[in-house]
């Protein structure tokens, strides 16, 4: 069993996720020793969030997960390439297939690929969904109080 | 101009390299704010080396620079993609045209590339090529010792 490098960075090593298909790289994130393990577990994407610090399923709040086709490693043992299946076909939280949307030239960015989805949308559709099942909850958990188990 | 995030982890942000023709991922390494300012600036890929602690000017040792085509930026401003012409064919100090040269499955790694170059020649000629104008250099230097400016 290969055993990664994960004493270099605070216990995190890059994860470059690239489509199984197109090649076309999709984002990077970082993944922790749990991560990695959970990725290889599930056959979908798993990171560590430095912002939320907790792991994340790559989808887990849009659906848009991630299908892991393939995993290399890197050279040094301290960062991995995803190929992956992108369900939904849109990596980013922006609603582009890829978080590299923006193109750098003579210090300005450039958009250079189409939205696939608005994100204000399907994230408020989301978080409607999310109201509907806690509503859901509530009225189950309103119906079950009086119930003796 | 943009402004990228290099606050979130100790000044670094991830870039990923990859063959501006084949989309081939070539590695991935990390950049401080001068390293990404020299890669703007020479159009050459430059690292913050976190073991030499150190900028890297990719190829320095090896000849091996990656000529920078393209860029983009994530969509938090804090990684960036490089699309580059890789000099020499070989990104990986390993002798391999990318560092993720070993697939891994059921916890085995196996190599799925063909070395462009055998480091060992490689590295050992350069350190030979160094010591023969290290030796050029003493040589100036006695000549020159004898002479009045």
């Amino acid at each position: 069993m290969v055993e990664l490098d994960f004493n270099k960075f605070g216990g995190l090593i890059p994860a470059v996720v690239q489509d199984y298909k197109t090649n076309e790289v999709l984002m990077v994130a970082f993944m922790n020793k749990e991560s990695f393990e959970e990725t290889l577990e599930l056959k979908k994407s798993c990171f560590y969030s430095r912002s939320r610090n907790k792991l994340w399923l790559k989808g887990e709040t849009s659906g848009n997960v991630q299908i892991v086709k393939e995993i290399f490693v890197g050279c040094e043992l301290d960062s991995v390439l995803l190929k992956v299946e992108q369900v939904g076909n849109a990596a980013c939280h922006e609603g582009y297939k890829s978080c590299f949307f923006r193109r750098l030239s003579n210090g300005e960015l450039t958009i250079i690929s189409k939205r696939v989805f608005n994100p204000k949308q399907v994230y408020n559709n989301l978080n409607q969904v999310g109201k509907n099942i806690a509503t859901l909850e509530a009225k189950v958990y309103e119906k079950n109080k009086g119930v003796k188990k």
